[in-house]
């Protein structure tokens, strides 16, 4: 029995979105309904994701299940950091292949201004392991500053390679009318911007955000009756690494993201050649670059290239992030994923408008929580 | 294909522990593992649980699964307030039962002694709706203050029934040697003790409490080679209700056990009267009426009777909390649902000890998250 992706919804994504928890994922919910044949009595179970640290509510999934209609039906939460609407997506994908339910919502969503800037920087620096680590300054821009750092002595990556990721990303998102940077970005910019983490600089980070995004996931008897073009849910791969990150053997790359594509391809019986779009986790623009290499777009240590060479835009070997990525479409951290998964969907659909890549069969998502510590990989198909 | 347990362990439960939280989990995995036939690479996945509110380290997954030495594998997280560790068990459950996984470990904790009593108080309240309900008081013991009061009006149920349950909890809690509470009390005693929401005084609530517990699942065919004596899932139910207790119109039980208990009965093909050993959600006197209520062990309104006639005593109609329960036993809240089902398979396999329900075959777990807000029963076979 094969799992399929019925619908998928988001909000526009903004710095302050000005509503509270439950109003935004009920925007992004109504989002998902809207053109599908499917009323919230119809949904057996929903799977509510987040960053827990950044809301002042406990335990969202009852709120928001309760705001959305959805009792007396279970509700979930997961949560992998940055990962979390993947995570979700995965668990749902289970409770359908296992019979448990048939048709299942998985609503991801983030208000990081909810908090203070300051009080986000704290919880943020968190992520790391708060007793050996973070104290030290293992941060989210330092330590993907020490993978660039590794990444550059290594191959030779450069700065202005780096800068090219999100040069590639300012373009697609000024096409994405829910991104956050509508922008166009220079090169000359991107290097010129002021230092974060050297060798990171303002435009090779991605900022907080609020936003949030809905996949409605059905078992295939169901999905035939919600809508006409299911997506199907080809291959799923997850797996960890060592939240330290001086636990780690290598720091070119993310373990978790080569093993989970690993699991995602055999599981879906393609190779990396077969992918015709792909949305990965461009937290930072090194962060890119790695993905291309660890999917295997690209051999260890050519991503900078990739990207140099104009492969990863539309019209090249691999279209990657072609709605802005997290880098510009904005990193409104629990529903990235949610978010990377609609882009596919409707890459997949024929239905993205002015950034659809033509004739797209298979696409995939690839997500990453923590610096480099859970990897979700998700394969779909037309 | 059926779903095994194969094994189950947990720290003792304490006021204040005095171990991290990982050195905590690391002790209930230890102790799962001592008695079977399996090491940490013969687990493909593990599912972390607690309640996140009172962690200092975010994401705890990434910590823990680094900690047991679980990496590449990957780690989920599991949320549902105190029934987290049930929420995992179905999570676990459903990846097995749809063939992404073979083994699986769920490992709940809840170190409360982590941050100061003042801040527990202060997040315990988040776990109402903190923009319309919190504000005004509706705290956990409030709000089963609440139901003890509409269930002494509709039915009759007295003060003294209600501390009955304490009374008996306090006599198997005794016979625990990792209860936190091993005193026997006497209806006097919970009588005449101080009022913490009228009408329940102090020793009709449960107690901010620090452990851990671990519940290891596995494939039939796995299962078979880990343990000789595996204890099957036979029934998961789960249900939500409203997050608000001024949406619902029944404050005399909860919605949520009876619609999760309906879920598991029929998976699991069975009737209330086949149960014979059940742990039920106690964090409350009142809650283990209502649970027994709502579970169909006697009719609604003859909870109180139930146990005033010693039905819920070993030897009577349906055993119950016989490990002292949350009352008793403690209240760590991401590892109580884990407890309870270690309970439940130590008596199903025999090795209860001193509390052994003689010839159990059947047993049940009833655990609650919230005020009434996410109800989870889950059915286990010898």
């Amino acid at each position: 029995m094969s799992v399929a992706i019925v619908g998928v919804g988001q909000t526009p994504f903004r710095r302050s979105c000005g509503s509270s928890i439950r109003e935004l994922c009920f925007e992004a919910f109504r989002d998902t309904l809207t053109d599908i044949d499917l009323v919230p009595k119809g949904i057996d179970a929903s799977i509510i994701c987040s960053a827990p640290e950044y809301d002042k509510q406990r335990s969202p999934a009852g709120l928001i299940s309760e705001y959305l209609g959805l009792n007396p039906q279970p509700t979930f939460y997961a949560e992998s950091i940055c990962s979390s609407s993947s995570t979700g997506v995965k668990v749902g994908y289970s409770f359908i292949k296992s019979k448990l339910h048939d048709v299942v919502a998985v609503i991801g969503f983030q208000k990081m201004s909810e908090i203070s800037s300051a009080e986000v920087q704290e919880r943020m620096g968190r992520g790391a392991d708060i007793q050996w680590e973070s104290p030290f300054g293992t941060m989210m821009p330092a330590g993907y500053a020490m993978f660039a750092r590794a990444h550059m002595q290594t191959y030779g990556t450069s700065e202005e390679q780096l800068a090219r990721v999100k040069v590639k990303s300012s373009k697609y998102s000024f096409l994405n009318p829910l991104a956050m940077y509508r922008r166009v970005v220079t090169l000359e910019e991107c290097l010129k911007a002021r230092v974060i983490a050297n060798p990171l600089k303002m435009f090779d980070c991605c900022a907080n955000a609020d936003g949030a995004s809905c996949v409605i996931l059905a078992s295939e008897e169901k999905a035939r009756k919600i809508t006409d073009t299911p997506i199907w849910v080809a291959g799923i791969g997850a797996a960890s690494d060592t939240l330290s990150t001086t636990a780690r053997t290598n720091l070119t790359g993310l373990t978790c993201a080569v093993e989970a594509g690993r699991q995602a391809y055999r599981m879906a019986r393609i190779k990396p050649e077969d992918v015709d779009v792909a949305e990965v986790h461009d937290c930072f623009t090194i962060a890119e670059i790695m993905a291309c290499e660890n999917l295997g777009f690209c051999k260890p240590g050519e991503g900078g290239k990739l990207v140099e060479d104009s492969q990863t835009y539309i019209g090249g070997k691999i279209p990657v992030n072609v709605d802005g990525g997290l880098l510009s479409k904005g990193h409104p951290i629990g529903a990235t994923g949610g978010s990377q998964i609609r882009t596919i969907v409707l890459q997949l659909q024929g239905q993205a408008g002015k950034t659809q890549v033509d004739g797209a069969e298979i696409g995939l998502v690839h997500n990453i929580g923590g610096i480099g510590l859970y990897g979700n990989v998700t394969i779909l198909r037309r």
